[in-house]
């Protein structure tokens, strides 16, 4: 086990009819900015509820967030929030809006003409942040309960990413009620995002972390069991609470202390939401098979513990056990229709090219746990995908 | 699922040489008072790292903090702290100088005549307390992550506990290397006191919470197979660091949010810990099998779950089951060398009456996730381990 800190100061309201507790949480003499996305919270009712919480306090609003938040629109909520003169951001909604929630905070407290894009390019360091409280919408990303945001610059096509314990929210009301009305591919997406959040963090190296392994594998778990429940039945307050749970857990930081991370899944599939718009979850969805398949050999022991632990996968040689789990897995996503191939999306040869020409103009050509993962690699996995 | 809070801002700082990063954490300007027990820091280097670290830092010494602390030692301290004019806390040990100084953390931050063992009885509110950093030297409470706290007073024989957000530690520092030199009794302890903690969380009435059940039993799996290993070779590493993060886990709050708790094992062994003075682990050890035995209606679904997923048994009728899983769980305690019948201790029948007196006085009379055991049920239980 590694040497590792362990800091989430996150406080979490959870369960049914929690969004009215949301003003005891809010600081009294704050001018707020209440921040969403495209207005789905006005027809799900959330948005009245909030509303209701707020009476009293003082706040604005700031709404057309999108998914993959743009520095671009997060911009014009940075000029709305200075002129106004805002001191508490509330974002409400999914992980798109916490995120962009988050860059804002910290472009919000940097000096005097520093270049917010900066942040997430990494060469500017948070040093301080805007103090923010959420409400969740949509369980997948975990920006609930972390410092990580990943925000869009739309001129550049650039997907970038930062985290801070400075843009850990103060809280966040997670009320699995809420959910019952989102549509079937955003649910579908949120149980792949969280899934593949775990692998990113298990399904590496084996690295004395047994504790950490069971935990990561018990979030596989309980999104496995759920995940035809909340498919079939928006409204099971019991599934939904339990995936809702599991994909806060998912990303929270406390199964990935003292064990070897990987993240290259994600790294590739940014590429392919920049270029080609895909939602997240669905890019993950493609890369992880492929990562799985052309780096068995770094990541073979812990896919055996997974495909025997999860799937009962024990008989074979180590390649056909392999084989086998892969196959589950992208069973798994397909079941909630999710692709896992970009022929899905007709995306071709040129696109795996791509995909590792920009990786490496940007200097990135040593990643993965491993530090295998140079160019050439990031070209086979995709094609495995093709 | 019920609906919960979660919130738990303690840093964690784990791993090898950990100790020498404490400068980093403490207040520049604090006045600091350091805390620990009977003397093992001097004997094991803990001492002389800490002090180390604290080099150019203003503080005094406090020692001779008993296990199971009691309040007369405390407000020893209460009254060196007031004189001095402490403003930060430096528990260095297990969870006995721990609780303790989060008493005194409460107590010292006390309106002027109020009378601080009202904590502790329940009658007087913690509103807020002196700030505490902890060095963690034994893995067993849970308390360097927690707000709970329990303290004996020995001229009463009361052994009454408290809780507070408020005296959650700034920081804890765990270095599983600071536990290689502790005795096999205090190991064994450890194990058994993080087991039961979880018992307390978990075994219980079912309530829709599979991921934090899996999560339960993970800390079971891991001390269950550690604890050979850390018995046997103390200097064992990984095996160490495994014990010490599981014994963290066990008592944070994550794996009981939404769950139904019980506790009523603690409330029976205290009362053995302050009428006879009994190790705390110990007393756990002989009440938590009386109270699966003599409460098996209650536990039942959850007997047979935990028989299963730790010990898999899964043959016979339930009785049989829930009989065999009692039996591992006994079998286990035993294989530490921690005795699991009062008559380890020459203690009998009139024992039982008195606990269950004991306690119905103080008015505790209808408790446990149930709220099925009376006196009556408590004076089974313990007769049940004679």
């Amino acid at each position: 086990m590694n040497n590792f800190n362990f800091y989430n100061p996150v406080s979490i309201i959870f369960g049914k009819n929690t969004i009215a507790e949301l003003s005891k949480h809010l600081p009294q003499d704050a001018k707020i900015l209440f921040l969403y996305g495209g207005g789905s919270i006005k027809r799900n009712g959330v948005y009245e509820q909030v509303a209701k919480a707020l009476k009293g306090f003082d706040y604005i609003e700031f709404s057309g967030i999108e998914p993959n938040p743009s520095y671009e629109t997060m911009m014009e909520a940075y000029e709305i929030a200075k002129r106004e003169g805002i001191t508490f951001l509330l974002p409400v909604g999914g992980g798109s809006v916490i995120d962009g929630t988050k860059f804002l905070a910290a472009a919000l407290c940097l000096p005097e003409g520093v270049e917010p894009w900066g942040i997430l390019q990494g060469t500017v360091e948070v040093k301080q942040a805007m103090p923010l409280g959420c409400v969740l919408t949509l369980p997948a990303t975990g920006s609930e309960m972390n410092g990580n945001s990943v925000v869009s610059r739309k001129s550049t096509h650039e997907k970038l990413s930062f985290g801070s314990p400075f843009v850990m929210p103060k809280f966040s009301i997670l009320d699995p009620e809420v959910c019952f009305s989102l549509p079937d591919r955003q649910i579908a997406n949120g149980i792949v995002d969280a899934f593949v959040h775990v692998m990113e963090q298990y399904l590496t190296i084996p690295n004395n972390t047994p504790l950490q392994d069971l935990w990561a594998e018990g979030v596989l778990r309980v999104l496995i069991d759920s995940a035809p429940v909340v498919m079939n039945e928006h409204q099971n307050y019991d599934a939904m609470a339990n995936f809702m749970w599991s994909a806060t857990m998912a990303l929270n930081g406390i199964i990935s202390r003292g064990a070897i991370e990987d993240w290259s899944t994600h790294v590739i599939g940014h590429e392919l939401t920049a270029l080609y718009g895909i939602d997240h979850a669905r890019t993950l969805a493609m890369v992880l098979p492929g990562n799985m398949n052309v780096r068995r050999t770094v990541k073979g022991d812990k896919i055996l513990q997974y495909g025997e632990r999860i799937w009962g996968i024990s008989k074979g040689s180590k390649d056909e056990r392999i084989d086998a789990t892969i196959a589950k897995t992208v069973e798994f996503f397909e079941s909630l229709g999710v692709p896992t191939r970009l022929s899905a999306y007709d995306l071709k040869k040129d696109t795996c090219e791509k995909v590792a020409q920009r990786l490496a103009a940007r200097g990135v050509v040593h990643f993965g746990e491993a530090g295998d993962i140079t160019p050439e690699v990031v070209e086979k996995i995709l094609a495995n995908r093709l």
